[in-house]
């Protein structure tokens, strides 16, 4: 399927989606929003999420993406508008392309708009970066080798320590280990007990990201256990004693509010209702079992360790319905809505 | 605190709690419902639950426990009293006990109602058996050294293979190893996928269960996977390659409809959302960790290998908390609607 500069037009959505504006435009947050890989779903659901009333209620929106993309029966897009609060800033991109192709051209325009996002909100110019998703072998056919965005903003920022930090609700994980063999994550798990090591320093990360971008004065962190019952005195494994445990211990040392090592199967439910503010989760699918169960859909993903907010939804490209009207902008909607929060709830 | 054989109250629950008998009491699924150790939280959440219209419009119930538990207001319920839709089957119990302690007297009560209700089910006299909570020490002090209630109904019974299933909402796991270290269950989940091992048992087991108990015609079973993203090819890890993937195509060619390995990630989601009948999870939180999180106080078992059906509610006697009016009796009603549900959906 060809795409070409025919304007798109999310402002022919239904009447109600234009009235509630709640917010006085210079009271809305400012977020820049990336439209992605212009091949992939990212564009449509951008739109998709631009003809949202609660969207354009909580935000204010400069959407970056290449030209091509930018709607022309849109006032306020139009080149030499001023400035609203919907506006379009134009990167480098193609003038066409195939949709649900890998073309270098579009992982091309991907990292120019993210890197105007960046800028962005480097010179404080937008309160936080929503991006829509990149395809990993269309950065590399355009000579980016990256494993994505996240890599690019943190080389960019200078930034030797992130992670992602996952949400679904009221639930915020951030992983220990990520995409390795289990076995693999319960030797790397040792290893980051270590004095020093890899769980007090994401502990501290974590600590700080809840407080500078999710806007919690005083976080309560939750370690979740390696075994059943984390253990359960040392019956159902001595990891949580010997190991687990003395590195939480250092942490609350130095001065962190960190509960732990507590049972696996209690301390995402114990999370979700409010007592604690983050769980450090030690292995991949302890912490995405319980996030892609929760957030359906919904589920977003922060930045720990950026100078600035930066939110995704947790799709990708989905090339194989690509440019089909078939995506479901959901996901990026609560990304949007959750940036409104976060940087409400931090002035 | 002691307790008496002062009669307890449930018929002055409010008005409208004695109204709604939608099915005729010969068509309602005949539940014996056991009261559990008599100093736990078991008798009163039995009331609370008797006290609810939902369960007595849908069950006609044999209550089982000592005569001391039997309430003395409530017509149905005395001695020789004509049988109703609630009635009292008086079993072995002590005069007077203390609440929340361990007693052997409350501990061969307990077992004393789990025998009336096993007899009641062999005999086809009940659809079903409901069980509130008993205590494993007060069961050791009367001489019963099981680890509980499923131990004591699986050797009444002779049976040598059974296996709990864990059901919250549209989600029914049944586990491949259970109480271990996470190390430990690695080495065992690898056993297991040896030809004509524990995997294949299991999902044999699962699979006439949800026909046989659950009352689903073809069941369809996911095996969840071992590492994140079930391995990506081999990329996080062969188990799924190398031991997992082999078992299940030897189950699927002995003509059950199992799939997987599937991402651990995406299984359990996808079961709530109606795509499988079941899911084996191959250790103990990659099972909990959702049935906890979705249960939210609902979650209850039912026990695959017995020839009659017997769910219960997911906690324990809460000693702590026992004859205070603190009890939630949410998860006992529903371990008796889902109980009443399994028995119409297989009539």
């Amino acid at each position: 399927m060809e795409r070409d500069k025919r304007g798109s037009s999310f402002e022919q959505a239904p009447a109600k989606a234009r009235v509630a504006h709640h917010l006085s435009p210079v009271m809305r947050p400012r977020i820049a929003l990336t439209v992605g890989d212009p091949a992939g779903i990212g564009p449509e659901t951008v739109f998709a999420a631009l003809a949202r009333a609660d969207v354009r209620a909580r935000a204010s929106l400069v959407v970056i993406g290449p030209e091509a993309l930018r709607p022309v029966d849109v006032p306020q897009f139009r080149e030499g508008a001023p400035p609203s609060h919907v506006e379009w800033s134009a990167t480098e991109g193609p003038e066409c392309w195939s949709m649900g192709e890998v073309q270098a051209s579009c992982g091309a325009a991907a990292v120019a708009a993210l890197r105007r996002a960046h800028e962005l909100a480097l010179a404080g110019d937008v309160d936080a970066i929503v991006t829509a998703p990149v395809n990993k072998a269309a950065l590399h056919a355009a000579g980016t080798h990256v494993e994505g965005q996240t890599e690019l903003l943190a080389s960019w920022c200078g930034a030797t320590r992130y992670e992602m930090i996952g949400i679904a609700g009221a639930l915020r994980v951030m992983l220990l280990t990520r995409h390795m063999p289990l076995a693999d994550a319960l030797v790397a798990i040792r290893h980051a007990c270590e004095v020093g090591g890899q769980l007090e320093a994401h502990l501290a990360l974590f600590d700080e990201a809840l407080r500078d971008l999710i806007g919690i004065d005083a976080p309560r962190i939750a370690v979740a256990g390696q075994n059943p019952h984390a253990g359960e005195g040392g019956i159902l494994g001595r990891d949580e004693l010997d190991h687990i445990a003395p590195a939480v211990a250092r942490a609350r040392a130095a001065g962190l509010d960190v509960s732990g090592p507590i049972s696996p199967d209690a301390v995402f439910h114990d999370a979700l209702h409010g007592r604690y503010d983050g769980v450090l989760a030690l292995y991949h699918d302890q912490a995405f079992i319980p996030l892609k169960l929760l957030a359906a859909g919904r589920g977003v993903t922060v930045i720990a360790g950026l100078p600035y907010l930066r939110l995704s939804p947790m799709h990708g490209t989905a090339f194989d319905i690509a440019g089909r009207g078939l995506a479901d902008p959901t996901n990026l909607v609560e990304a949007l809505l959750r940036a409104a929060e976060l940087v409400e709830r931090r002035r």
